[in-house]
């Protein structure tokens, strides 16, 4: 028996799912899940994703006097909002990227070593990305490769900016708000709801007098791992082994597929990210593609799937 | 004989006054000149100002990537320029407001112990002040009162900020570029150049790797006391003190006018400011307004001022 559930809102994180997963979880038991909503690293190399990071995302607004004012006549004596959120945001994260709140890396859960070496032998060109970018260097936590970065190592990001004057030229004036949206890409094991806590309470000590912190949770998700081992998913590697014509990699991605997490927690079965994508697919880009080599071989590796699968449940 | 001077580019920095003055030095040779572009601090207390802040504004763009990235496939291995804005803009300021770029501070006139006990006399309220803005408190560099912070000490202000995603909700973007503007107020004796120079110095160190900053110079204006003794002052305050029914204060104002400096350097002559206004008047606000009482203080001070000045001049 295939069991299919249409989703809408995985964008928008997938906020409705998991009380309707929990109210109808009779109809969706089931031995396993597939979600293709995953890519590969390398267009030779089909690839199995087996960890995702969650997200917690933060909007932080700091509020100065009630009005815009005049820098000129009220600088130097009132407390600039815009001043003040960058001394928050700087003190979220060392020079080197390092998130200097205490307790963020607690429930990290380290690389094993086969991770590692595994993640090396992917064919993954640094140098490549750098140029592809536009960028002097790459960039992040010493001790850890890119890919590692990427995959099983939590950051912090300014994703958003705004205060006071913002158009072309100058205007002298003291705004009377700023804010930023933040967010942090999470790793087994840890919590968003512990990380959006402990990023509150240490923004909250450092709020300069004259001015006030107001803090909206915009958005969460847990990290995920899923086990590598198991009969279905060795009948997922080899539905790809055949449909791509090469053995499969064990990859993790860098963002976020919340139902995973939901489906794993929820239902209690193994879940199988089997994606087909590329990274140069430009996914959410006005000119996203997928290339037809990949249909094709997505189409073979779905005809293998369901045979091995129900080789395995019978 | 009387020289009017009518300047319509003040409001943005009076650019081309300095040149037209030079080409046209001897038209405006004179004794005296006299600005009504200044306010006082009281309604019950007529006002000379004898001190201008000056004016250094900079405006800071953070390129990294040549694109937005996701921060989910991007995050913890390219560097985020608006993280690196937040870093560079807190590098420039201690927590309690003084600048941290060394040299800043090397030019700055300290105040006399006259001007101190004047400023410490006038009828400032600061709880008013307050509650007027309200802010839980007002801010600035420790070791001075408000109105010294505001007339005789530089500060450093963002005046606007820019990055990423600012509408509603959240978007996990990684922004290929951040902005900031900052300026700051100067007082006697620094330079805007050489500020600039300082500031610009103290960040281009700064920049993580990964990104690239640019600097623009927006506006800057040098700042000025013109001298309190002499007999045209003496002509002015007596002209106030007749016009008013009071005897005038000797105040400074925070703001920049930027045709005084030019005024006294360029010709010579003492700089009478003699402005009518209150602080009350929201001087470039939507609804500025100016009092009928001070209408007639102002044109019996006026009618008084000519003769005044005319028996010195004699």
């Amino acid at each position: 028996n295939v069991v299919a559930l249409f989703e809408g809102e995985e964008e928008s994180g997938s906020d409705h799912l998991e009380a309707f997963l929990e109210a109808h979880r009779d109809r969706f038991r089931c031995d396993a899940v597939v979600v293709s909503d995953s890519g590969r690293l390398d267009p030779a190399v089909p690839a199995i994703t087996y960890g995702l990071r969650g997200l917690v995302y933060l909007e932080l607004t700091v509020r100065g006097p009630n009005r815009d004012l005049h820098s000129g006549s009220f600088g130097g004596a009132v407390a600039n909002p815009a001043n003040a959120l960058a001394r928050l945001l700087a003190s979220l994260q060392d020079d080197a990227g390092r998130v200097a709140v205490p307790g963020f890396y607690d429930r990290v859960r380290p690389l094993e070593p086969w991770e590692r070496e595994a993640f090396a032998r992917l064919p993954f060109d640094e140098e490549a990305l750098r140029r592809d970018l536009g960028v002097d260097a790459l960039a992040g936590e010493p001790g850890f490769t890119p890919l590692e970065r990427l995959w099983a190592r939590p950051t912090l990001d300014v994703n958003g900016l705004v205060a006071g004057y913002t158009g072309e030229g100058a205007k002298t004036v003291l705004p009377a708000w700023a804010r930023a949206k933040v967010s942090c890409r999470l790793v087994p094991d840890q919590d968003p709801d512990e990380i959006a806590d402990l990023l509150e309470g240490w923004l909250a000590r450092r709020v300069p007098a004259g001015c006030r912190l107001e803090i909206s949770r915009l958005h969460g998700a847990r990290p995920v791992l899923v086990p590598t081992e198991g009969p279905f998913m060795a009948a997922a590697r080899q539905a790809l082994a055949r449909g791509f014509g090469a053995e499969p990699a064990f990859i993790r991605e860098g963002g976020s597929i919340p139902v995973v997490e939901a489906f794993q927690r929820l239902l209690g079965a193994p879940v199988l990210l089997l994606g087909f994508g590329r990274p140069d697919d430009r996914a959410h880009g006005p000119d996203e593609q997928f290339h037809l080599d990949d249909l094709w071989a997505g189409m073979r590796t779905s005809a293998w799937l369901w045979p091995l699968l129900g080789e395995v449940g019978s």
